[in-house]
């Protein structure tokens, strides 16, 4: 048995490690392949090949495997946040509302109550598309565009009731103007708001198609104001997906930036000026950071791990809190060191053009970095940066 | 009877209040069902069942509502800015033309028409149709959308010529092109700006399809052409929709802003930099602002209303001028009370990557937050910031 | 006999007046009739009926008028730019050789080269779409349009270079996956490369389908792509445009306001922080610029022109220079005055979020209007600012 | 035999000089030659016809010239910064594993091998399809594109999830209410993903379409949803690309601003402004830069090779480390001389805008331009600015 610990780590997405990793391409695999057998198995030809049970007991078995997956969280959700005076059970109760909840039971509960009740098996199977829903949990990008969406909802649902009023006025004109000539397609309103939908969001099936001088002049203006609708919607989201992004990037680096040793020195409102053009980066074990003789467009800060650089003399390690890479920022050479991750490392970069300005702005940042590094050399190779 | 103070907070759509909610309520279920009934109307099968009787009636009753809406309306209006020298009947034209005037004048003239001119009792029905204007009166974002549009009017209107020239153009080569090859769907030009426009929006219904070499190499750069247009559309309205959200938001904030007595000690210029950087946001009775134990990731100054907060200690109560919140982003740790709206309140909100921004560019902003605070903590909790 | 003067005036699409208004409301009218009757005169029924000669008839003599037109253009183009040391002749043919020079030239000489031919007149009459590029010369958004692509050109061709080549694999591969199947649709590259083209814009006119399963999953990914192509160019475009528009506003305010007394007391840094903020708007006569008792949401400084100001005391006169609608800004109350424009004017508006910033970050800006509408009020509302 | 210096030079795409634009004009041409006989020959009347020899011909001596070129290119690759201790086998491994090493061998290697197998020729001859990609060496843009792409790569999925995720909830829900009425397009799931990708993708081909009311409603959902995707991922891109070209043109601006004498006198953090506003423009040998009595909207300075200057005195010359055009912007009147690039030059343009937005934040910049051009005059137009 693994401890509770090591259980929460293994579920949390973003925890690094070897387990956690392969964890994680298991529930990949598991959900595509779901997926996979739900596309399968509605083509008859499959259903009724000698695969037909293998494929049901994949399903069956993932599905266990789901169940105890969620039973595992809610048992370990009852550790989160116990701090604030809220019982386990309270905090248990909370992860099966979340939407992360209600997913995870999603992902076993219909297949059960099918089988429960007899439903036809191939109908069951299709149930596994909901699998899909469980990527959610490893996207940081859905999340943004969520918040994104929550915070444009005003003028969103501006643009849909432009759209909507759109809609119903085309749907409404094309409906009269064409009624009596193509009864079949336009006879109706709701015939004449299928053709009117078909032609505001511009995808044109050609299963409705105005022939009347007035119906296609209408048809004209509509497929306008569709682009336009399309248009302001790509407006509003670029503007806040803009602000979001960089809202984001700022508090991560904020975070970061006040455990590395160098900055503390500075004032706050340097620190508060360097946190808004670092930019956070992960590196797994054993990757390439820097390598001697290439142009060097950035430096690097460690928030947390270890890095090995790699010098004509013995090789040393730099720790969280220490900096390398600017060297090539100070001369416009090119690198004099490999630097490689001999741990799970977060760096924050500085690029070129940010670390220019800012130099220009603030001479203090540009001194301190280059007493940092004077430092170091007098200390020799051996002890690096490392001693900060 | 009500007052006609108590009538025009009813049917203002931004007064809040427990019956102002119910009239909105009803008034959009009244539009959508009035949609729907045009829907309905327009199938044969409906129009010739029982329903038919109760339809109809069901829209002359709601058309009747609206005309004496309508009324009231129009004698409430000839209150409004009686101040400016204006008589009540000049006040009441003002409204009988705006756009809203006219639109509610819309909801129940065409339809009161109809039965009198004797035209088909199925046709009025589909005048229900125009009810759907009714929700612009609802809709904040529509309100900016149309700002944005007369703003940005010369160059969408520099694009809709290119537009029509690229229209005009692919039509006429086409034309040339396929009309002795496709008589029918080239053969003149009002048939070749039909397929032009289709491929323009890129809708492609496919009722008219280019087949030779030429015409389809000119379909290839109509449609490129298409993609241009439509793209340049979106960047006109992202680059005004962006410029107008911070030019709403700012000059509502700086409203609130002054309304709070917090800020009154701080210089001008503080002030004009925090309004640039909060965001209001509204709470109905009994929400929920903050929960202990939660990450703070804002702090809040509260314009107007009540907010109860719930600590160990006696809960007490925060007033208009009173600030919270402020601890969690001092420390970095979680809430340390659970915050509730007493009243229906409008809060001001200061995210955290703003606070800290700002904090690092005006430190007295920090100093007296932390001063209130202090003085605060030393009043006891039971007599709280409300008293500011 | 007009003069060259009163001709170059009447001719340029930018100068104000009654007879220039008519001149351009002719040219209007003369483009979209000329390119009606192309439209028109390609349905035959239209043709053969005995509107033929009168349709004949209408382009000639605009064609004539045209060619005419041309002529004096190329006569008055001799005038300009001839203090550079130019000759009148190098002036003229740099006119003769610009866009819009030769635009000009196309409205006549290829309807006149058709008749010296003995073209059939149906096809002559289809050269009047010609006419269309003729509206180029009153758009200033299609000029702006026109520049924000040349600046852009490198990423735009970076992108039409990646839709080239999307294109060509795309057309390849489905040529590979459904030539055997499908040999009419894909048989050949020209025929894939059509599917491709239609696929990759999401216009899918749906006369060339995938059937295989190979062929969908491409087609699926090719539509991804197209839409992946357009957004990149609607981000390429937003970008470019939001630079040019901030641009233009700036340069153009920039020239008035320096023509404002007022401004020539504060110091040049100032100028250039208020020159990016106003905007500028054009009043015909007898336009109302501020109603009384309405809210103020900016103030107005005029850069040509008259206004009448309409107080309870006798209306006064202010010109270039002056400015008017501080009191509302100031005070937050409503318009204490009614100001319509007596000649046709030129007002540079700040809008009152950006006075309230700039007012915060310049205190000094606030007080010069404090002062000088103090000043105004002791010489009594007779003399008024317009004594400036 | 050309040197390997000379060798280097004409193979790199931005090196300027008139036998490396020959090679490049013979590079393109034998790109879209290939492409245009890949085309040509998948038409069996083209195949069939007598030209099948001369276009084998040619596809197999561009394929052996590319092969050449190929070799050439690994060998001078072993040049390549061997001053990083690299070996020169190293360097030329590099360049063999480098997306353009692959680039280049896919443009000979896949015809060879078809050749070797005994592949149809008609088949081998699409082959030169591949040849396309080569033009990705010549596109800056597609370069930046890449970048964007790569920064923005967590949203970016983030959006594809969602449109995973809508994908195949439509297609299931689509199989669910058409599968009974219409099995032929919807009876399986796979079916259902295309019609679900058709319209998600608003390509819309028409060949399945839902038919049932309920089917109809989730397509116009469906529709919406894709205009959303759309909307979204052009949001993201239009972020993500304005600050990728902002940092370039900072960049590379900011090296060339180090080789102007002229700056070296100001402070850094001037330097930095200046870099951010300045843009980067070519002009070749004999192209003019300025002419005389034109209007002046922007300043140079000559970041590499030589300009001419013609006056009323004799003509004279500048070299990198000048600049010119600064009269008009100071004045505010039309140039005085004409300006000519006598030798291939960089200049860097200073906007009139950002000059006068640059000269009211930082004055002494203004004054060093007007000392630099009084002591221009006084040394006589024979001198010039040259000499500095």
């Amino acid at each position: 048995m693994i401890s509770r610990e090591a259980l929460r780590d293994l579920l949390d997405p973003e925890v690094p490690g070897r387990l956690g990793r392969l964890f994680r391409a298991w529930h990949f695999a598991a959900v595509f392949g779901g997926v996979a057998v739900a596309v399968a198995t509605s083509m008859d030809a499959v259903w009724s090949s000698s695969a037909r049970p293998w494929l049901i007991a994949f399903v069956v078995a993932l599905s266990i495997a789901f169940a105890v997956l969620y039973g595992l969280r809610i048992v370990i959700a009852g550790d989160e946040q116990t701090a604030e005076g809220e019982t386990a059970g309270a905090a248990r109760l909370r992860y099966v509302r979340s939407p992360m909840g209600l997913v995870d039971l999603m992902a076993c509960l219909p297949i059960a109550l099918g089988f429960a009740v007899g439903a036809p098996t191939q109908q069951i199977m299709l149930l596994t598309v909901l699998w899909v829903f469980k990527l959610m949990r490893y996207s940081q990008g859905l999340a943004i565009l969520g918040r994104v969406v929550r915070l444009e909802r005003e003028p969103l649902m501006g643009v849909l009731l432009a759209f909507l009023i759109a809609l119903f006025l085309a749907a409404t004109l094309a409906h009269l103007l064409e009624r009596d000539v193509q009864p079949d397609a336009f006879g109706t309103m709701p015939k004449a708001l299928w053709w009117a939908i078909t032609t505001l969001t511009t995808t044109g099936y050609g299963d409705a198609v105005p022939i009347t001088a007035g119906g296609r002049m209408l048809a004209g203006l509509v497929m306008m104001c569709g682009i336009l609708v399309f248009a302001l919607w790509a407006g509003i989201l670029a503007t806040g997906f803009s602000e979001e992004v960089r809202r984001r990037e700022f508090l991560r680096t904020y975070d970061l930036v006040h455990k590395v040793p160098f900055f503390h020195d500075l004032g706050t409102s340097l620190i508060a000026e360097v946190a808004r053009l670092l930019k956070t980066r992960e590196f797994p074990v054993g990757a390439t950071v820097v390598r001697r003789g290439q142009a060097g467009d950035c430096m690097y800060f460690i928030a947390s791990g270890e890095i090995e650089v790699r010098t004509d003399a013995r090789p040393f390690h730099l720790h969280a809190g220490s900096f390398f890479g600017e060297i090539a920022l100070l001369t416009g050479g090119p690198r004099t060191a490999t630097a490689v991750a001999s741990k799970h490392s977060m760096l924050l970069v500085l690029d070129i053009a940010d670390f220019r300005e800012l130099a220009a702005r603030r001479p203090e940042l540009t001194k301190a970095i280059q007493d940092e590094a004077v430092r170091r050399q007098q200390r020799g190779p051996g002890r690096g940066a490392a001693a900060d």
